[in-house]
């Protein structure tokens, strides 16, 4: 959808381990970051969107989940809108916030994302991600990861899923191997963009890893699931970010220059991609968003992705047509996608290094995003930023994601 | 906010205990019979809100719980966004896509409400109803409780919650305790309210319960929580509800006769409504709805309001301007909400006797809004139907509803 929203204000937590603040707290923190960012007092919010994946399962807060942290902070009476979708339950809610604000229905609105996955009893952890799956069907995880093998040619049992670990990486292990057949990718490619993440999350002040890895370290570093090793898999986080959208006419009143709009946002649940990976949800939904937005890739200054895995990188800058169909690795290698490159991507670190609480995570993206194109990333900016893409993926269902947002924001 | 969306398609499952039944195959159950009178096919379908309140916590799916139930029925590609506010998910689904078609950005829309509440464990259904107030405040509806019983004067001691049953019914009694010293209400007032829904669901063959009750049997019934009796309590249940909305262009290419137009939906999330029980979220979703609507309270054929509760039902006309302050009991001794009165109230029997599958409740008022707009609801037809309104309240926050959605419907 074309949109004509206006980013006024931005704020995030570091993403991390963050043992002694509760769910609300680090939401809290979030929206008041973004309110004093900003300028706009609490009580001028008339809408919000609130986008959590897994408090049911974690802590047990269902139903009112954003009411609870708005309450705390003086804001009510408005409407407040619960959003779910597995990791991209927040760039859903940033989806349907700018829409809402681009047909006129408000001027200040509210979006955030936040997540608590690190819980005392681990297999709350763990169970989280196994309601991003169709729970009714006992196979259904395993299902998605055996079809996954089947396009691969790949036998399944060797990735069968174990309780110790997140089901996600076993489908995206099978997603890896299906590249790695189709288009010569490897496992040094994967480490690869794991370097190049850690070397930019290094930069980032908010990221989960702040060290650097060299590709040597990434594949010798604990096995997963082959080809994975631990740090080619997302980390487990907590975390918060929330984003003030603004109409035109506010953003005029307000005065804001160089001003970032939303200037395309696309949602779209996933299905089969049997027919090939370029016919994945991420590929349509980012299509879409181009033709929405009148903006090709080749305009794009830079990308946030989803690297729920390393693969994952490569893969989709594939389908968000940064580069043609198995050109993913070698436009890694020639450097292209790493900052100071033609199109830098995830130089927040990504959900590698960055860190993915789930809920979190599409609105950090647009924090990250706004920023860049503001000039205020500091030793990790893209010189010039004009134009960018925010990518994020959830749940599985078929072979696919089961919910993607495309997001393009513009600078004036 | 003033909409201008049609009603293509409605169905419903019937309401109660469906242990056969999953959540899943109840949704598609009440979708297959929307989309079938709406006469669409599942493929037309161009985006879909799916309202649930508590799988997370009684059945472990969160993150992507519409995808999984629209996967099934071949519907895949479009914007799927899941919805959770309480016992009004369902309804913030519903003004969400009605607001969305309003807007234009979509021709045909799905929107479906659905709840499995019974489960083997107890524990777990009565669990769900922890989750709709603040599970961060260990104290959080013992609060509730506590500031309800401060406002009415009332010794809150006597109404603790106790694990055995919904601590929304002690939030109730302490209302009702509120409304019984400021106005003069009785128990005999509050089992009145259960002897005419009893009434009208003995009409409504999707009722969980049909059996007709007496005033006398409802005041003899097992005491729940002083005033409440158990009739006075709406029941734990599962089923499903769905809606096919449809622009205007749309309605006119299906060639729909007396079309039901969503006319108003104003969603609002509560505050403190200690500055008198007018000042509810309730009563301020109404003003906006009549005001965006052009439609006053005078101009109502019948209402589906929210009777969790039986005191729920006379203070809830009261505030949606149905009758003065004050005057919701006498409104019904004078048999004006019955049935053949002047502003029939609850003719499919309510939260009460249709019964109260949190999730589902807000699209099921439209179902039967709809059905009475349209003159199809045989037995219990209000003559002559053609405006109605639906009031949908969920969650406990500060002493109000932690959300609530005002809709008025109109047949052209």
């Amino acid at each position: 959808m074309k949109m004509n929203a206006y980013v006024a204000g931005v704020g995030m937590t570091a993403f991390g381990k963050h043992a002694d603040k509760t769910l609300k707290a680090l939401a809290a923190q979030a929206i008041r970051a973004a309110l004093e960012d900003a300028g706009i007092e609490a009580h001028a919010v008339q809408a919000a969107w609130m986008g959590n994946a897994a408090a049911g399962v974690v802590t047990g807060q269902e139903m009112i989940r954003g009411e609870v942290v708005l309450r705390g902070m003086g804001i009510g009476r408005i409407p407040v809108v619960n959003v779910e979708n597995a990791c991209a339950s927040s760039s859903t809610a940033l989806q349907q916030a700018a829409a809402m604000v681009t047909a006129g229905y408000h001027d200040v609105v509210l979006v955030c994302g936040y997540e608590k996955l690190f819980h005392e009893d681990k297999s709350r952890s763990l169970g989280a991600f196994l309601s991003a799956v169709d729970v009714e069907d006992p196979d259904g995880a395993l299902n998605v990861v055996k079809r996954l093998a089947q396009l691969a040619g790949e036998p399944w049992e060797e990735a069968g899923p174990s309780s110790a670990r997140s089901v996600f990486m076993d489908i995206y292990a099978m997603m890896a191997r299906g590249h790695m057949k189709a288009y010569g990718s490897t496992p040094e490619d994967f480490a690869r963009v794991v370097e190049k993440n850690a070397f930019h999350g290094s930069l980032n002040p908010r990221a989960q890893f702040r060290e650097r890895l060299t590709v040597e370290q990434v594949l010798q570093a604990r096995a997963i699931v082959a080809p994975l090793t631990l740090p080619m898999c997302s980390p487990i986080g907590d975390g918060a970010a929330a984003v003030v959208l603004v109409s035109e006419r506010k953003a005029r009143e307000l005065g804001l220059r160089r001003a970032v709009k939303i200037a395309a946002s696309v949602l779209a649940t996933g299905w089969d991609s049997s027919a090939g990976e370029h016919d994945s949800v991420g590929g349509l939904a980012a299509r879409q968003a181009y033709e929405a937005a009148g903006i090709g890739p080749e305009d794009l200054s830079c990308v946030e992705l989803h690297d729920a895995s390393a693969p994952s990188e490569i893969i989709a800058c594939e389908y968000l047509g940064l580069c043609g169909r198995g050109e993913g690795a070698a436009l890694l290698a020639g450097g292209h996608t790493r900052l100071g490159g033609r199109i830098p991507v995830n130089v927040s670190g990504g959900l590698l290094r960055k860190g993915h609480p789930v809920g979190a995570t599409g609105c950090a993206q647009i924090v990250e995003l706004t920023e860049q194109l503001r000039g205020h990333s500091g030793a990790r900016q893209v010189e010039g930023a004009r134009i960018a893409l925010a990518h994020n993926g959830g749940g599985a269902i078929g072979t696919d994601a089961a919910a993607t947002v495309v997001t393009l924001l513009e600078r004036e």
